[in-house]
């Protein structure tokens, strides 16, 4: 990927950024200090009842993890993003819902707490777009394997420093990602920070 | 449960049926044949935005797999549904999407074939209900666990005859439940049969 001619974009720590990408582009996502988890969304900027579904693609590739080579599906079971390179091995989460207001009151927080799921429609309004419900997320980083009993674990990451993941459009849609607040499990070291992307 | 006090009724092989509980009363789901799938839906029956979430309870039961004494919550991480027995010991899907249209057309189907997504929306309908989206199903009897390697195959039933569930309402809720029609593959035996439940 030729990265030197993208311009790299900020997601601040606990907030997101979403972005069009026409069929064909290619998305770098960039885990600039190797311990923050980013969620991923990927909807079709036609018709936002598409989107990429993870039950959909866990079907589709009889594996719960999915890798470089992989193309991902929508809910409409069409190729919406393809994974074309991925430092990290896979150690992404396809299995648990993006963080929210109600998690954090569950794990003890008083005030509000910045959340995926707020930083979602947050970002994807800004983006001049208006989907109808929160699809389930691709966790990029989040180590959160299942174990041989079944069990699922909040675990540290396991990610280095500028490890990134290459995607390619499979048509034209928005892509959303957003910093992990994640501050009382240690998903993301107990310290959010920000993250990258370029398209190109 | 005092099952002789209810009224048995069927799920037509195929099709789904949909009944209102209010909070407190219990669900008896019955694998009459021992080898079907049915998948099962929650919604909350006064606000249907809030619904039953695979993804929710996995973060909270941190497990893929549920069982008997565990509280299985909404998208806003409130209890909707408890199990209270369980007769297979867990082995009951929460990973993979329901079945659809598209699902049959990439299997080789030309013409339509009944799916639980369809399913879902015809027999919620049918019982004056309107879900704005369609959730992750549980899907009951489902054998399609995470093998060491993370695969996740659709392995033929392990279930028996006359094996049940039996689920507590934690709010008001609709339940919706569908024999699913899945032939192609061998997950209900590869001959889908009826199921039954009963109220109480």
């Amino acid at each position: 990927m030729a990265s030197a001619a993208a311009t790299r974009i900020n997601i601040p720590a606990r907030h997101a950024r979403a972005a069009f990408m026409k069929k064909g582009k290619r998305i770098k996502v960039i885990n600039t200090h190797g311990t923050q988890v980013v969620d991923c969304w990927a909807l079709n900027a036609d018709n936002m009842t598409e989107f990429m579904s993870m039950e959909h693609c866990r079907v589709s590739l009889e594996r719960y993890r999915f890798r470089a080579r992989d193309t991902l599906i929508t809910n409409r079971r069409r190729p919406i993003v393809r994974i074309l390179e991925d430092t990290s091995g896979g150690a992404h989460d396809t299995l648990l819902a993006a963080c929210d207001r109600y998690r954090y009151e569950l794990l003890g927080c008083t005030g509000y707490h910045r959340n995926c799921t707020d930083n979602f429609w947050e970002a994807m309004v800004a983006a001049g777009s208006k989907p109808e419900e929160l699809p389930s997320p691709f966790n990029l980083w989040q180590n959160t394997p299942v174990e041989s009993d079944g069990v699922i674990k909040p675990n540290p990451p396991v990610s280095n420093k500028g490890d990134h993941i290459v995607m390619s459009a499979e048509m034209d849609l928005v892509i959303c990602l957003s910093a992990c607040p994640q501050d009382i499990t240690s998903i993301c070291g107990n310290r959010p920070r920000n993250a990258h992307f370029e398209i190109c």
